[in-house]
């Protein structure tokens, strides 16, 4: 007889070798006062910490007029949405939230999903049911639930080299000129924090009958002047034909959805398994997010404060050479380290001497080799924080005697 | 060039031209006035209706202590969890949830997903990674979560005729006896309303070394004393390995998780992409869900009450000679119609002059020719509204001619 238990330890044991064994801090998020959070320890006594990690970018999770329209309809409409979209789970703010959104991008129509993850995962899959013989051209960095979901629908699928537009056209060139196709990448990668080039991609994809499909989830929220992502800021809304986001991130909530012509959207709605066959999402979570939708689009100074933001903690690091990896062109600071285990132990050094909670960014989220701390400055993140960031970062680069670049004033 | 706006027109067409074409009712519940909601039609106006087809089964959706639950932890820690689990979205409700869930089911550990449908598809390609070379024997009408876990993992499978334990049996011992397998099933199948035979399923794949993974999602909540499902009611929650249940059903909140020794989460979580790269639960709703549980577990009387409902329902159908699916030995009240146009039909009449909500089931939930009404009483829905229910299909089974069983009193 086979031997379950050793299988499920010999998994186990595999990631702990490689030091990527995740433990999961045990946080609470304290309204009001983000970034800082309470940390609860494995024995049960409490920390003060700042979190620097949070994809709540905006610290819209915490803004009044997003609490006040969730608290608002769990009072009206009670705690879950009670069943699949189709099956008595359709509520108006979910219909209104739809249609928010395909305005925010300037598309005919929006579909939600449970999460970004199973957005990607159940279109890119659905795509290749819909138009048969579809050959996916996907970037190198892609998402886990891009390549999920470009995986499981078992299509002819090419990757190209990250953001390489030539290797992109020679792969195209390759393919049947009848065929359909579809080029899948993302705006701002999030772990890099480099930003695609969109006019560029278009054009490509455009040469050789593509279509595109953009993943604006750490953009949307934060680029454009109404927020509607790097599409917006680029010009290129009405040229990129799937558009998916997520309400997890600077939205502050959770969700996801796609953006296209209504055709596109109806067929999804009609055949993808992993929107159909799921209840659909709270009126708590559809009427938080269309309350942050609303207020994202109407306060360009949020997206310009947090640019600000990023960009300080950017030169603050700079000045005691602790390098930030160049790829960042966007709101992202990842600082490279290199080694899972480093990578971790500075992580927690930082958290318990320093109460400055930032978590290792590790293999299988990033290539071995490249493990990097990422720091996410919001707004709300002040001029004491980073100072403190700062010196415990050059503490723990001075003691770990980490290499610099010579500091940049 | 690929001809894309035919192709996705076709999609949709095919979808129309099979009478399947989905028109979701735009729905707000009215909290504290549950199984009633409004519907708002295309035109702006709305209707009162009773809802006839959630499954929020209990009414836990509106329940006080869920929805002080999720506006205290709103006021707490705001709106998203602001991460993936590993990446600062881990919340002490979370934590403490899963502690909940895994007491509740006797197991060692519990692990949270975004929905009961990402932790069947996660956990099921997952396992298939885990133990190279897995066969996984898969009942012929698992939902189709599990059917999507069990084909993205790629790896051999047979699907045995629905709660045929022979069947299963010949496909077992058919297969290489020091290879892993694991059996795949649910305890109540949720369009027939019919039960597996836990005891006798768990006896079998024993004796061919099998594990056992079990879909709870319609029973949790519902069943056994403590409401730990069918498992716990047969006494044999020690016995199933793996259990999978929802938190959008009876628990009335949104959200799925996953049962089970301690190693076998921890393979899980550390291996699982759709568990990993995926913004986490919000407070509201893992709050919310805590409650709720805690609820269910200590209220029996809830089960016991709708448990009666739904015996009442069939026996008012029956006397007007209308036939519940025979299948049908749980809360689930299935009513034939066999054809997906009559079906909407019928559906839509009961929504425009009765204001009774109940969606068609049709294709692709349930195989062609099998199209149905499927009814779940709660312990809300009163007398008044049963008979405003069985008048309502009496008068339509009448004008629309279908054939009954002689009327048992
Ligand atoms: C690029 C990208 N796409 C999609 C997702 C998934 O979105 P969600 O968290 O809403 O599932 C993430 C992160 O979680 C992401 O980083
Ligand atoms: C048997 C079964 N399993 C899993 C699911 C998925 O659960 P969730 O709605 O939480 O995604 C459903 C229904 O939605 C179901 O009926």
């Amino acid at each position: 007889m086979y031997d379950y238990k050793s299988a499920f330890e010999a998994a186990v044991g595999k990631v702990r070798e490689e030091g990527r064994y995740r433990v999961f801090a045990d946080l609470k998020r304290v309204a009001g006062r983000f970034p800082r959070a309470v940390r609860r320890r494995e024995d049960g006594s409490e920390q003060d910490v700042v979190v620097w990690c949070s994809n709540d970018y905006l610290g819209m999770g915490q803004h009044p007029v997003v609490l006040d329209a969730m608290k608002s309809a769990v009072d009206q409409a009670g705690a879950g949405a009670g069943g699949t979209r189709n099956i008595s789970g359709t509520t108006r703010w979910a219909v209104d939230l739809e249609r928010e959104l395909a305005a925010w991008h300037r598309k005919e129509a929006a579909l939600l999903f449970t999460s970004g993850y199973v957005a990607n995962e159940a279109t890119l899959a659905t795509l290749q049911k819909i138009l048969p013989g579809l050959i996916i051209f996907s970037d190198a960095l892609n998402h886990a639930s891009m390549i999920a979901g470009i995986r499981h629908g078992g299509c002819e699928r090419h990757v190209f080299r990250h953001n390489d537009l030539e290797h992109l056209e020679t792969l195209l060139a390759a393919a049947p000129k009848d065929a359909p196709k579809l080029v899948a990448f993302e705006s701002v990668y999030s772990m890099d924090g480099d930003i695609a080039d969109l006019k560029g991609t278009i054009e490509v994809a455009r040469r050789y009958g593509a279509m595109t499909y953009l993943d604006e989830v750490h953009a949307v929220g934060l680029y454009g002047e109404t927020g509607a992502g790097i599409a917006e800021r680029d010009g290129v809304l009405d040229q990129i034909d799937i558009i998916e986001c997520t309400l997890g991130k600077a939205v502050g909530v959770m969700g996801g959805y796609i953006a296209a012509d209504a055709v596109i959207v109806d067929a999804i709605r009609s055949w993808a398994s992993g929107f159909i066959f799921t209840t659909s999402l709270p009126p708590a979570l559809t009427a938080g997010a269309l309350a942050s939708v609303r207020h994202l689009k109407a306060n360009p100074q949020l997206r310009a404060a947090h640019q600000a933001r990023a960009a300080e903690l950017k030169r603050r690091l700079g000045a005691v050479g602790i390098q930030v990896m160049e790829s960042s062109t966007s709101h992202i600071v990842p600082v490279f380290v290199g080694d899972p285990v480093h990578c971790k132990m500075v992580s927690d050094m930082l958290l318990e001497e320093f109460g400055i909670y930032v978590q290792p960014i590790n293999y299988p989220t990033v290539p071995r080799g490249t493990e990097r701390l990422r720091f996410t400055p919001s707004p709300d993140h002040d001029d004491a924080m980073m100072d403190a960031l700062v010196q415990a970062m050059d503490a723990l680069w001075t003691r770990c005697n980490v290499a610099r670049l010579p500091a940049v004033a």
